[in-house]
């Protein structure tokens, strides 16, 4: 079996880690099997269990390879550009039920779910933080703030509302959102 | 059998509602059994199925009770006292694991406690944004700032370190929040 990139043990992963979400979005966590997941992906289900083990393992992988995967950071030219530009993305992406809800829903389920997800959003930050880095570099923000906190400020009230008040979001809350964290990081307070 | 306040039947709601929660906390949602909140509370269990029916109804009539009881609006004289009491209250309640956090967990698994929890958060916002009113009155805040939306700004970094990104929150984290949310007010963003 090669690992290379693009080889076939590369294509199983691949699409074994779609149907690992595409089962987690359409059936939720507890009805994640490796069996549903197999058959979904085409394979044998004893290749899954070779080489994954179980649910829990193909879920903290696909977060895994997720988190390994390239994220574009927005590069607009003013930092309300690049803040906006993040935070719409988010409401997009959770704005309807789908992958990304169902992976935080599972992670209120499964440990190993919550720890790759812990990974997960630690390195987005860290790449999002690059934005507000530039910002400094432009004289756009004071030269004390902390990048992660303005994103940090910038991304809660869109999760704030999608998983525990259960309110709606959409580029307007997003972009308010923005706004709201580049207003706390000119005043001084992150 | 009586419902008056204070009554047989109202300290029965109790036991059983507090064995509830305490039930939730120290096993979890999946694991939440009549027979087992039964047991803790004291009562025969054909009494809870009788009055409840399953935990989902327990779980929602927990969280209603809990919605109905009040929660003393923080009134230091300054807006910054105001929301920084509230958010280093919710800093303290969701430090460590424990019923609030099990009930955010189990409204991911019930769409009963899910409906009831939204139906708590709105309520306590709508309570909580009484110290954005008075900071208005008082002249602290501009006159056109949505009083909600700098409870939800004050709130939502805490969640989202807890919830999602599960990072720790203190009291020097819960301060910074409500600050950033006073600094967006003030600069006309919300």
């Amino acid at each position: 079996m090669t690992t290379r990139p693009g080889g076939r043990s590369a294509r199983v992963r691949d699409a074994v880690l779609a149907a690992t979400y595409a089962e987690l979005a359409d059936h939720g966590y507890p009805a994640l099997t490796v069996d549903a997941v197999a058959t979904r992906a085409g394979v044998h289900k004893t290749t899954v269990y070779r080489r994954w083990g179980g649910v829990d393992d193909l879920l903290a992988d696909a977060l895994d390879q997720t988190r390994e995967t390239p994220w574009p950071v927005p590069d607009t030219g003013t930092v309300e550009g690049d803040l906006v530009a993040v935070t719409v993305e988010i409401a997009s992406a959770f704005g309807d039920a789908g992958v990304p809800t169902a992976v935080v829903a599972a992670s209120f389920q499964s440990p190993r779910a919550a720890l790759a997800l812990q990974a997960f959003y630690a390195a987005r930050q860290e790449e999002a933080a690059k934005v507000v880095v530039r910002a400094v570099d432009r004289g756009e923000l004071p030269g004390g703030v902390d990048p992660v906190e303005v994103v940090r400020l910038a991304c809660a009230p869109l999760y704030y509302r999608v998983f525990i008040t259960r309110e709606p979001v959409d580029a307007v809350v997003a972009e308010r959102a923005a706004h709201a964290a580049i207003a706390a990081a000119r005043a001084g307070v992150v």
